[in-house]
């Protein structure tokens, strides 16, 4: 993160930290034989290798990529935690890019930055929300917020879920296993994903499914580009002008800083269409989200010094 | 309206007519002595006077023009109704115009689609929602749906109405009357204005009032532009960037079809601002309005017809 970024998190965390918490920034040496907590967004076997008291790995934000999920599987002794601390921005970014795409926000704040009104004049391409149902893919911190507004919305909410054994459905959702979904999405108006990617859910979302969705539907991914068909998506919204999608995830990253500048997210041309909205990978960033994260650092770590049961483990299995 | 939607809109509300309903559309001067309900957008003088039986007005949408309050305040034995029907989209656009505010949903988009994602590593210029509080002016059909949204999204829900003697909150929202504004202004994270235009709340949010609000805060307005000071609005967008707007109401219309194409909706250059999304006065049009409000008409001419009591009759020293 940037220097300045760096100084607010690391004297928020400070602050929020009992004395008896000893706080190693960098690489230094001398210090691995002290660590029983490491801090890391994609730790290496390495760190692993030379921290001989390491209890803990702590991902300081939600997604566990694939290759962290692999090293820890073959360190059975180091915990696994991650934070889920940008939930509700996370939940509010995703709201934004349903409401923003089906109601063609962006081409009407385009033309009338223009001084042209007449796409209000014509046949609305906007859908009333209220009274349609809306499926969550994914029903964890992010996808249970999503759920609850557009419950206050009107609308009926379904979601699907891996894990198994709790009821059947909460005061918001009707709940599914995952064999319920092309059963549930001809009744999508809205779909939200709001899934970790791994091998299970990759391509969950392909052309036979969005084929069952109604021509007017949105789908909102939030969670990992790849969890929807690339291609399949593209030619869905290409083909029909009443479906709208909101992506805040994607197909191709920047790979360097100097790839920021000029790097279309798809091998598809997305940015042509007037029924997608176009994120670039915010999730739950806003100008809160430093101090909330070395909030929700501090609770793990308090829990860690205090030998209390530490929250947030990942399920190495499942991958969240 | 167009041809093509006058048709749907008239197949729609003979469906939903009992038989005993005569519907005459257009200005049939056989019919005048057969009227009882005049179903008009603006009400003139001589249609009143042309109909020796008329009972009612109905405006079949939401706002009642300054004018047509004065004329049917001078003519006491007709009463003048209005319809809701559009209430729930209407909500759902106030939600998406304060998200995409807050988020900065069009730049953000703007810039993706020239691949350029450097805007997502710049410090945050959005805010977390959750936990912050939100003040609706205007607690009606419109305001109740928008007061529920956000209490969903864990925000804290203050509500202005001026009507007295109901209670002085409900499950959503806590309930002030309009002299509270002031003092209830410094913690409006989100200002909704929700408020019909009346001579009392022309102007009702002017310089003093926005230097009241936080600095960060976000005003929404879905009532009628000039409930909002033009200039101080503007200088507040201008000189404050982490302030944010949405608005789907103006200060300057086409006054012809021919306009339409060329019409900057302000004297003040709001289109250059990356601060405020720009909506073109859509309230609740979807492609479900035209159905909706034949259904919501249809109800009130089932009334008539059944002489039972009918609804939404305004009240014409309010306005609303």
């Amino acid at each position: 993160m940037p220097a300045a970024e760096e100084g607010a998190f690391l004297s928020a965390l400070r602050s929020e930290l009992p004395s008896g918490v000893a706080l190693y920034v960098g690489a230094d040496p001398l210090s691995q034989s002290a660590i029983r907590v490491l801090i890391e967004g994609v730790p290496t076997r390495e760190q692993l290798d030379t921290c001989p008291r390491l209890e803990r790995v702590i991902i300081p934000y939600a997604g566990v990529p694939e290759k962290t999920r692999e090293l820890l599987a073959a360190q059975p002794h180091i915990g696994l935690h991650n934070l889920h601390h940008n939930a509700a921005p996370a939940a509010e970014l995703a709201l934004a890019l349903m409401l923003a795409a089906v109601k063609r926000i962006v081409p009407h704040d385009r033309d009338l930055r223009g001084g042209d009104w007449r796409r209000r004049y014509r046949p609305p391409e906007t859908t009333t929300l209220a009274g349609r149902q809306v499926l969550v893919l994914g029903y964890g911190a992010i996808g249970r917020r999503v759920a609850r507004a557009c419950q206050a919305l009107g609308m009926t909410v379904s979601a699907i879920r891996r894990s198994q054994g709790a009821p059947d459905s909460d005061q918001v959702a009707a709940l599914y296993p995952p064999d319920a979904l092309r059963e549930l999405l001809p009744d999508a108006q809205v779909l939200f994903l709001c899934l970790p990617l791994t091998p299970e859910t990759a391509g969950l979302i392909g052309p036979e499914e969005l084929g069952l969705m109604p021509l007017d539907a949105c789908l909102v991914n939030v969670g990992r580009g790849p969890l929807v068909d690339e291609r399949a998506l593209f030619e869905c919204l290409r083909g029909h002008p009443l479906f709208c999608a909101g992506l805040d995830v994607w197909y191709r990253y920047p790979r360097s800083e100097q790839e920021r500048g000029n790097t279309v997210p798809s091998s598809y041309p997305f940015h042509e269409l007037e029924n997608v909205v176009l994120s670039p990978h915010r999730g739950g960033l806003t100008r809160q989200n430093e101090l909330q994260r070395a909030q929700a650092l501090a609770l793990l770590l308090r829990a860690v010094a205090d030998a209390t049961p530490v929250p947030n483990q990942v399920d190495l299995e499942q991958g969240y």
